[in-house]
Order: structure tokens, then sequence, then C-alpha cells
């Protein structure tokens, strides 16, 4: 997003937050392996992905699908897709979250359309209008995105500039990130709700996407199952390596 | 995670979460592009990302990274390459959220010596020991993952099998996912405490490689401004499209 010069928009008050509410969701959010019979209410789930879809996301372009799987066929040959893992085959909902690369510029036509405020500032209307073109799209016949991506490091030679996104997989990494966000929004929502989730990489992709019908700019990201997590639902105790390795100060 | 056929580890009882403080969380984070002055305690820093390490990931392999930028010469070279976005020049921290694509190998070892039970279930054993090498690493004289992903469609013609990961840009993926995972819980953590977040993407990648001074395997998927919200920090109302574009039911 540009950055705006004279804001005027101001957000109601903060409410106070018990962080400790907080904590006990990430804390108690496990992948669960197994869930009992019990349905997920359907206000319940259908709150979960709103919440999902408040998530950040890169340029506001909001990048993502969940596809709930609930056809008895589907559901069964999703299982199966899923290599029968067991939290596939007992959870009560499957939500197959996909990242799609080509929506950005419908999208960014309609974040104009849907703007909040009478007048759009300049910078933003340039900026979706011209500049997230420029940035998001592909140069014709440089379907590697070399030719680009030599351009932007031309650029940057005199000053700090984006040397990405150039390429297909450059652009199915952006759109990973935005919809991994939404995607832990969706798990942590299941579990401030009561209700467990597991997200499932193992999964064999040209069966999904056949079963799904996805469009060729889709990528399947990751297949949550949720429901109730049941008592032999998760297998051991949380192994996190020592924060030293991750946590870094420069 | 491959599956155990006899669990008998039983996760503590859980407690009674108030949904409504997590939907506060989620429904007042905004992308925050101004911060006051006010430092963030430092126990709370640390606390949020505490948080994000127990963010689910890929077969528990841990691939994130987060940077803290502190020095001030680094902090003041980290918001050139970020582009003199407001939010960069006023966060009260910058945090350089990283993904590794070449941590897996030594992780999936140590996993085994950090397992918490005397004795490891033997399919977690060969999984971790011979399944996983197998599923990411990467074939010899086989950079772009073709002979992999061919050996894996021909695997796949009979019955489900896994398509990925093949190649590098395979890996850079995977690795985004469950660090973008865990940046999710470290914003929401940030508002739980009562701060605020920006995820920028909008940075010179070879400046910020340079400042930080990161490994070859190291992908920058964003960096977080975190601080004190400012009176102006939010440009405008939340956008979003309708839930109908992206939640589908099958």
């Amino acid at each position: 997003m540009p950055e705006i010069k004279k804001p005027r928009y101001q957000e109601p008050p903060l409410p106070e937050i018990d962080v400790e509410e907080f904590r006990k969701v990430v804390m108690t959010r496990r992948s669960v392996r197994r869930f009992t019979d019990e349905p997920i209410p359907e206000a319940v789930l259908q709150d979960c992905l709103d919440m999902a879809l408040l998530a950040p996301n890169s340029s506001n372009l909001q990048p993502w699908e969940f596809y709930l799987v609930r056809s008895p066929e589907k559901r069964a040959a999703m299982a199966k897709a899923c290599l029968n893992q067991n939290a596939a085959k007992t959870a009560a909902e499957l939500i197959v979250v996909v990242a799609r690369t080509a929506t950005w510029k419908r999208h960014s036509t309609e974040v104009l359309e849907h703007w909040p405020e009478e007048t759009i500032p300049r910078v933003v209307e340039e900026y979706y209008k011209k500049g997230a073109k420029v940035h998001y799209g592909r140069l014709p016949l440089d379907p590697m995105g070399k030719v680009k991506k030599f351009i932007r490091n031309v650029a940057g030679l005199s000053r700090p500039f984006p040397r990405w996104p150039n390429s297909q997989s450059d652009m199915e990494l952006w759109a990973c990130k935005s919809t991994s966000l939404a995607a832990e929004n969706l798990m942590l929502a299941l579990r401030a709700h009561g209700f467990d989730s597991c997200p499932m990489e193992g999964f064999d992709e040209k069966r999904l996407r056949r079963i799904v019908k996805l469009p060729s700019d889709a990528l399947v990201l990751m297949v949550v199952g949720a429901g109730r997590r049941a008592e032999n639902g998760i297998y051991h105790a949380q192994i996190r390596f020592n924060r030293d390795r991750f946590i870094h100060e420069i």
C-alpha cells in the first residue's frame, strides 16, 4: 500500500483485550489427528471463516479462497486424496485453503469501487490503476520474469527498489503469504470457539484439484480438517526447539 | 506427520475460552502505518515471539526465523530498505520474518533427539530418519525437480500420492506457509497485548539481505513493523470484498 499524506480517517476507540484469553487460544491449539462425530455448528464455522477473511494481506488484494467440502462423494474422495489420514477421515469439516495468483488484477480494480470514502486519495488511485499492474503483472514474452528482474536490478543500483515479484512462482509465494495468514486466523478462531483443526499438506494435489475443480491459477496450500478434538486426537506433547535458534537480534 | 496406531498421550484438559476476547483481537487488528514513540516492553515483545513459535508447521520442522533489527545503524538502513515507508520509519520494532528452506534436514534429526516420550514410535522414527529426507530432499542433478516430479506422477497413477515438493521453489513455498502462520500469531499477539503491527512486503530484498546478513537458503517473507498505534496510524476503513467470492461449498 502506498502512503497517504493527509489521513483523516479515525478508527473507533480500541477495546481492552484480555491477553490471557488469547494466550489460551494459542497455547491449546494443537494439530488434532482424530475428531469426534460432533458437527461444528454452522454459525461457528462461518464465523471462523469470516475471521479468516480479516487477516492482513498484500495490498489488500485478498488472494485467498476457502472450499468447504461437503457433498458425501467429494468428502470421501477428499479423504482418499489426503492419503487417508485420520485427521481427514474423522474431521467434521474439510476446508481446502487455496491461494489465487490471478485474481489480483480484478481485485485491484474493485478495491477502488469499494473505496469507503467519497474521495479516493490520488496516490491510492494511481497505485491500483497503474502501480499494482506494473508491480504484480508479468511482461509479455518473459515467462520466467528474467527481464523484469533485470530491469528491477538496474533500478535498484542507485536507490532501494523492490526486486519482486517477477515470475509466476513469485506470484505463488506472494499469494501463499497472505493466504497462510488467513489460514492461521481460521485455525485460531476454531480453537477460540472450542473446536480444533489439523492443517494437512500430505495430499495428492492432482486428485484434489479434480475433486475441487480448481481454476488453473489456484494453488492448494493446505487442507484444514476441523471438528471437536477426540480424546486420543493428539499423539504426543508439543515439541519446539529452543527459541534462541529462531529469534535473533541484530 | 505420519499417523501412530496406539496413541497414549493425553493433553491437559482444555480451558474455557472467551471467544469474544479473541474476536476483539482479530477485528481490531489493522495494518498500522504510523506508530507513536512508545517502546514495546521487552517482556511483551518476547512473549509475542514465543506465541509465534507455537504456530502449526509442516512436519514440525519449524522453518521460521525472526530477526529483531535494533542496532541504530541497521535500523536506519532497514527503514531505507523498506522504501522509507512510514510504518518502517516510525515502528518501535522492526522484525524481519524469514523462512528457511534448508534447516529441515537438521531439524528432522533433532525432532527425534527432543522426542518427549521415552520410546519413539517406529513410524515417527522412520519418517524423520528416512521419509522426510525422501519427501523434502532433492535428487542430485535434478535442480528443477523434474525427475522427482516424474517419479511422483508415475507413483500417483495407481493411488493417491503426494506430488510435492520437488524443487527449490517448492521448498520456498513450503517454508513460506509455516512461517506465515507464525507471522500471523505474532501480529495477533501484539494486538492482544494492546500493540499493533504492519506487515510490509515493499522492501528492497537485496539491500535487506545485506543488512541482516542472511544465509543463502533464507527467504525474506515480510518485515513486520510493530509498536503503539498512532492516532493517525490507519488511513481508511477496512475493505473486504463480499465473502461469497472467497467461501465456496462443494
